[in-house]
């Protein structure tokens, strides 16, 4: 299986501060982790030719994990494209945080993916709901972060097929902060937690999730459609 | 409420046969029963004005039934995102038969919206999977249309909220027939049957779906999201 | 539309802090905002003859809305299997609060429906996470309890077929507050607040959601399944 | 991981035909081709001790495989609440054909698991209406058995999670023949094939479906939940 991890890299080059939590990027400390748990792992950034995903890379990515936040716009619609269909022909997508908003995680749900946010630094407390999915193995009740923005209801995304986590945020909100998708032959897993100036993916559990999720996201060996015109298998 | 019928009207002006069947086009025949329902029922084409699809019309329609087939790509793509827009904001939207490739159901879905499909006039038969839904009042436990096009599996969209019609064909085939959405505050749902070769809107089984759809679709007068920054409600 | 308010009705008794929030029972209290609702509502208690559940009455019952804590026990198997097999048939159901180990919704969940739970009159905020929904007609983006018991995740349901609301607690925990399910063709809402000292049946936007409730669980004149041996609709 | 099929084997006693199709039971040719998938199997039957299911049997099952069909309401109560227990707890549980009205599925679906059936040894095609799922793994479009029994729509079920196969019988009913849940901590599929005069488990397809139904069924190491009183983890 390999996986492909995609940041913009954009706050790492311009804000200090992200440069100093996450001195290789934030797709440096994911990959790093992966590696970890014994995943094969490549990077790829916005400023690579290409934008980091040329159609080679695409069609030997199995798992593609995607960070994005301030140059959504700037993501190739071509690229896009290409995202949504290797995601249908069975390829895993992990969008992480202000992923949300990006183009083809927009695409693949229909909907606006808007959300309240808020950067004050307060505590996030993910509460496991599916004690069942294999995304939470190894995990406890819930997932304690001491500092996070603020996401809140509503979240315009469709129904997940899989609500895995409910976070609590010290404001006063709530949001379905773990949520899974099929879309085609494609798993598609979104995970709130990682702003860019936050140690959060160096916290231990949000690792296993991701560990957990990349290995729930492999692609399926099933059947592979055949769409068009279809000669009856009866005698009409 | 107010209702919009929208048909792309192209088959009624090239294929006798069609006119044949539907002398006032289908959006003719389907606005028809729909106000002998009781509604509240304009109709509109791809060659009206903007498409028939004005801002004015969009803002004021409550639930808008769409059929087309031959030229979805000549809807206009601002038109499109018009509609989703309205979806997303509670327009209830009813996607008929071949619709299942209109730009405006792939951008809701998320996916091809591919299938299997067959012209041979073979006998389908809907099956109620869900006889809790509103929209089976009045039904029996299947619906028979003695010769319909066949639309087979797989069938690529998400999994539906609610799936409630399944259909068999003669050929061999199954299919997902009947199939409700939420997104955003809009309601969606898809209904198979339809081809224009074929009286299934007259089918008083067929109509009386329809008629029930478009009232399960009614907007709601829930909550209104509040997108973006957000104070906090409690102290942090 | 026929509804019928159970209540067990023994905190009522026994406790004089809740006598005095509700003098004319919970019952009462709910019975009384559903008829200004424009409802038909009678209401039915543990102690009544037949524990208030006649066949006659349940088989006149469109909804039936009910709460339970100290005396699940209590209620005879005998009735629990004639509920079931209402809902089943098309009655609706609304459980409230700490209805949620009532023998006839484990019964109809098929788990514990355990969960974590706290009485320190803490606030609670439910939040609307699905806008689209019939049930949030009428209310903001959320209802804030001033004092209510905690219910804490995990809750050991089935995943709602619609997740409605989503609660936040100041003691940091958060609950599926709000989860529609279909069973045969009956439709249940569970619905959380509702703690016997508060006044959380007085809240305004509590009664929107049951008013909203009960018409949404209203039974559908759907097809009734015929099941058993069935001759072949085809030639085998 | 460990594996208990467990089969009612009374057909095998009392009619030949079974005892020719299944010589060894249909627990051996389920065991069988397991055991060639690699796993760890065991198998135990109605009339065995205990009814085959004793204490430290269950509690070391990771996954239960089940056919019952004419002696459902031997099984002891006692065993069925011990069987849900554990499937609350993580044990996978695999539901096959006539099992849909055994008392441990009844339960765990809170509905009447009806259905329409006919036996008549027709042929039963089962579409993949989900080629993400990992149970379709090494499969086609379709499985194709040439004779089986009939069940036919409307299935008694709460609505599945996940819905992977739909079948298609000659004499004209469909069924949602592939559906997951989970409950608490454990995964169930039902699988509807399987009558016990047809070599349906002979068939690679069926065992590719099981071998794999039984790998996504492995219990996950998540939390473990905790219920009841909870102090705050905030200050209230």
């Amino acid at each position: 299986m390999k996986i492909t991890v995609w940041n913009e890299n954009r706050h790492e080059k311009k804000n200090p501060r992200v440069k100093e939590v996450y001195p290789n990027g934030i797709h440096g400390a994911i990959a790093a982790f992966l590696e970890k748990g014994g995943l094969d792992v490549t990077t790829a950034t916005l400023d690579d030719p290409n934008q980091g995903l040329t159609d080679d890379v695409l069609s030997k990515t199995d798992v593609l994990v995607w960070w994005g936040h301030i140059a959504h716009e700037e993501v190739r619609d071509d690229i896009v494209d290409k995202i949504q269909a290797r995601v249908l022909d069975g390829m895993g997508l992990i969008v992480l945080h202000s992923g949300h908003f990006s183009k083809i995680f927009k695409t693949l749900m229909g909907t606006s993916c808007d959300l309240k946010w808020r950067e004050a630094g307060e505590n996030e407390r993910l509460w496991v709901v599916d004690p069942a999915h294999p995304i939470t193995e190894g995990l406890g009740e819930y997932i304690d972060l001491e500092k996070e923005e603020m996401y809140g209801e509503h979240f315009d995304i469709p129904a997940p097929d899989e609500l895995v986590f409910v976070s609590w945020f010290a404001g006063g909100e709530v949001f379905r902060s773990g949520c899974t998708y099929k879309r085609g032959r494609g798993k598609i897993f979104y995970f709130r937690p990682g702003h860019e100036t936050y140690p959060t993916y160096y916290n231990e559990d949000v690792q296993k999730v991701l560990v957990n999720a990349v290995h729930w996201a492999e692609p399926v060996k099933g059947p592979k459609p055949i769409y068009g015109n279809a000669n009856p298998l009866e005698q009409i």
